[in-house]
Parts: structure tokens; sequence; C-alpha cells
């Protein structure tokens, strides 16, 4: 996250924003962030080959599975990917969106307004669901495991990762799609039966306590069918969102208004000063 | 200001939050901050001396003006910058402070959250109303010239920059301080009486509309006097105001609770699919 976010921010001393182009930027940026994350992978030595620079890819999603596995993704991956990016792409008022804004409100220029975003999404309670919950699916050996024992947590009263949310009050409607994908790649490949099984399961005893999955729990799932190490689970998702803030940081620079709210203080009344040296 | 902004977001890389220990990095931050505006001034060749590594400056604001200027600060100028930096290290919830508060109500890591207040202030309605005063400043040459022409823009409803606060309502507490200063420079040093002369001139016509100076007013007329190139008023602004941040975060993490806004949905009722190669 440090590395795209440093990226961002490098992209913005090199090729400043002269004119208030948001579109172009949002494009550059998109371009530039799937060659980022796979060199730092790469560079990390966690693959051996080399970056497919000028790879035939001719997709975003496509282009950075390439980029980060090393290998070109199959047909029913690349298009997996692809709907993860656009369900990931935008979701209102996130905090990271509703800091980018807070940024571009003093007609900040793009670089900086991005740089908030990725600072902000990086937080654990913003990003960083899907990491957990894939922690959790590989935790059990199969279906029955998880369906004993998460019932088990649930009456301890645990924290399940990667189910409800904030803004949606019975069902996250965009967890279906990817479900639907997770379902399509175990069909394919026999080996990832059992962890789709183990997450339906899941699932299942959750809605019993009418919790029902987010978009993080079956993307979790995908993420790592097709081979993608989870400290690379928020850094795609940044590279989505990042469209979702471009269209933000454009309608909040259309009708501009400056956030500036004021505190209410409620410290100590005045004080006596007291001189450093004499300070215990 | 996109140097300060990179320059924080790869320490982040290179050194990590590993525990939460706000007050650590904050120091760290504000160690680093100013070699690193001295070492890109010099790179940029605006200064040819050399940047004077293990300067024997004892304070923040000594080694600042030392690192920026090329030259050993006078006694004064150096108390005069150390106040001004006091003067700017807080203001409750500028956009800035506000949107690193966000950051920090993710949990997100402490280079994030100031990354994110380096890029936000960098927006003019933030930061940088001293780059334009000290033009207005400049632009007048003597007391009788500045009297006339403001009178006459005040006519005209034209905006003078360096006036009112949205946080004053009658006067800005902290512009006295700075102003003193300013007079105290200008009686050392003769060849500035005139500037003070003119900002003064100019803050007896603004009281006539009961308009008063801000803080950035007489700091930049100082600043000026302390040879210090206006491109880099507002990233001495950012060093100060980086210890506010670091007390907004310690506030933030203290207490914390997600900054996540809802919205409200105003765009266009549910609309028919069209796809992309049928859409003119």
């Amino acid at each position: 996250m440090s590395v795209l976010r440093t990226a961002v921010s490098s992209l913005g001393v090199l090729e400043p924003e002269i004119n208030k182009d948001s579109k172009n930027h949002a494009i550059r940026i998109l371009g530039i962030l799937p060659s980022v994350l796979g060199f730092w992978e790469n560079k990390r030595g966690i693959y051996s080959q080399e970056i497919p620079i000028g790879s035939t890819e001719g997709t975003i999603a496509g282009y950075l599975l390439h980029a980060i596995t090393g290998n070109r993704p199959t047909e029913v991956n690349r298009r997996t990917l692809d709907k993860s990016l656009i369900l990931y792409a935008e979701h209102e008022y996130a905090a990271s969106t509703y800091a980018a804004r807070v940024c571009a409100s003093t007609l900040a220029d793009y670089y900086s307004c991005i740089t908030t975003g990725i600072g902000t999404i990086s937080g654990p309670l913003n990003g960083g669901a899907n990491e957990e919950a894939i922690k959790l699916l590989l935790s059990f050996k199969d279906a029955d495991e998880a369906e004993r024992v998460i019932r088990q947590r649930l009456q301890e009263k645990e924290l399940i990762m990667g189910f409800g949310h904030a803004v949606y009050a019975d069902f996250d409607p965009r967890s279906v799609v990817i479900k639907e994908q997770a379902l399509e790649i175990a069909r394919n490949q026999t080996k990832f039966k059992n962890l789709y099984d183990i997450a339906e399961a899941i699932e299942h005893v959750m809605w019993e306590k009418t919790l029902f999955p987010n978009l993080d729990f079956y993307t979790a799932a995908v993420y790592h069918m097709m081979d993608i190490n989870p400290s690379l689970f928020t850094p795609i998702f940044v590279i989505s969102r990042s469209c979702g803030w471009a269209a933000h940081i454009m309608e909040q620079r259309e009708t501009n208004k400056l956030v500036r709210p004021t505190a209410k203080y409620i410290g100590p009344k005045k004080r006596k000063y007291i001189p450093i040296s004499e300070r215990t």
C-alpha cells in the first residue's frame, strides 16, 4: 500500500497536474498502478519471472494478473478479475473517498487527492477485510469443520470477518456476482471445490444469525483461486477504487465548497503559563 | 509540496510504523522535513551552497533557515521563524487536519495520515495564502501608493489576500505576534522599513472595512525579510503543521470512531442498460 501511495505521490512530482484534466490523470494512474504492483512484487522476489513489459493482455484485469502472478491468465480468471474490479470501483462515501473529497475541496492537485485516498484506504477499518477472510477460509480442512467451528464461535459471540456491512441492512448485492465467479472457477478446477464448499458452509451458518457475506468474503476465495498473494488483495482494491475516487474528485471540483468543520473545545479552561524549565 | 508529500510517503515504505508510537514518528518527520526541503532547494540550483550536513544550529528554526537559505541565520531571524513555526503549528479542524483525522480513523499508519495532511494542505484554499500576500506587498513602491491602490481596489470590491479568516470574526490573535517580529527585523535592517510601512498602510486601510490581517499577511513580509523564497512559504507551513497533525492523530487514535458519512443519491432514477457498443 505504501508503495502505491508513494508511486502516485512521485508521479505528482514528475508529471504535475498543470491543467485540471481529471479524466486524463485518472486514466494515467489506472494504467500505471498495475505495473507498479507487478514490479514491486517481482523486486521482492516473490515471483522469479520477468515482468511482462509489453504484455499482449488487452485489459487491465488481464495485464494485472499477468504482472502480479507472472503467468498469462485463463479466460475465466481474466473475466473474474474484471468483474471484481468493477464491483470494487465505487462505493459512495467510504472513508477513503470522503478523505479524497476533503482534499479535492481545497483545490489540491489530482495526485494529492489520490495519495490521500490510498493512505486512507490502507487502514484496516476501510480496506483489508478480504485479507482476513482468506485466513478464515484457509483455516478449515472441509465444510463440516467450518460449519461446526463457526457455529461455536457465534455462540461465543466472536466477530466473523467478511460478514455484514455498514451500508447494507439485509444483503450485499455485489456479493452475488462474485460468488457466481467463485463457483465457476471451482467447477473448472476441482482442487478448489473444497474451498468453495467451506465458504458456502460458513455463509449458511451465518444466515441463521441473519448475517450475510459482504463483497470481501467470496472475493477472498476467488483471489486465492487465482493464485493472488493475500498481501495484494487491498492494493488491487486500490487500483479499482482509483476510478471511483476519480468520479468523486470530478464531482467535487464541479461544485466545490471547502470542507472545513469547526471543533468544539472541551479541554481545560485557561491555565497559567509555566516556563518549560520549571515544569515537573 | 509534492516533494514533502513523497518524502513522507517514501519514509513510510522504508521505516513502516510497526508499533503505533505516534510521538516518535512525529519527531522523526519533524526532524527530516527541513533537510528534505533544503536538499530539494539546493538540487534545483536556487542556492549554490552545499547543504549544511551537521549544522551546529540547535533549533529546528535555525537549521531550517540554514538549510533553505544556505546561510547561518541571525539571532532575530532564528527567533522569528521559531515563533512563526509555533503560530502555524495547530489550528483545529483546518481541511488538512480533518482529512488526516479521517485517515487516522481507518487505523491507517502514521505516514499515511501525514501524507494525507500534506496533500490536502497543498490546495490553495487551505495553504498558500502567504504566497499571494507577498506578491501584493512587493507590488507597491511605497506606503502612499499601497494606500491609494488598496482603497481603489476595495471600492471595486476586489478580494485582498491576507485579510479575514473563517474562524475569527474580529481579529486573528496570531497576527499580533508576527507583526511585532516584522517590526523588529525592519528596525534592525533599514532596507526593510519600506516593506513594513507598506504592510501597515494596507492594514490601516483594511481596518476601515473592519477587515483584519490574518496570520499569513505579516508572515509573508517576515519570510521575505528573511530571504525565504515564496515557493517555500507553504512547505514551511507544512513542517510546522506536522506537529498539529500529530496531536490530532493521537487524539483520534485514543478514542477512535471510523469517519464514514453516507451519501444521498440525487441522480437519475433506474435506467436501462445499453451495451457500450450501442451507445452514441
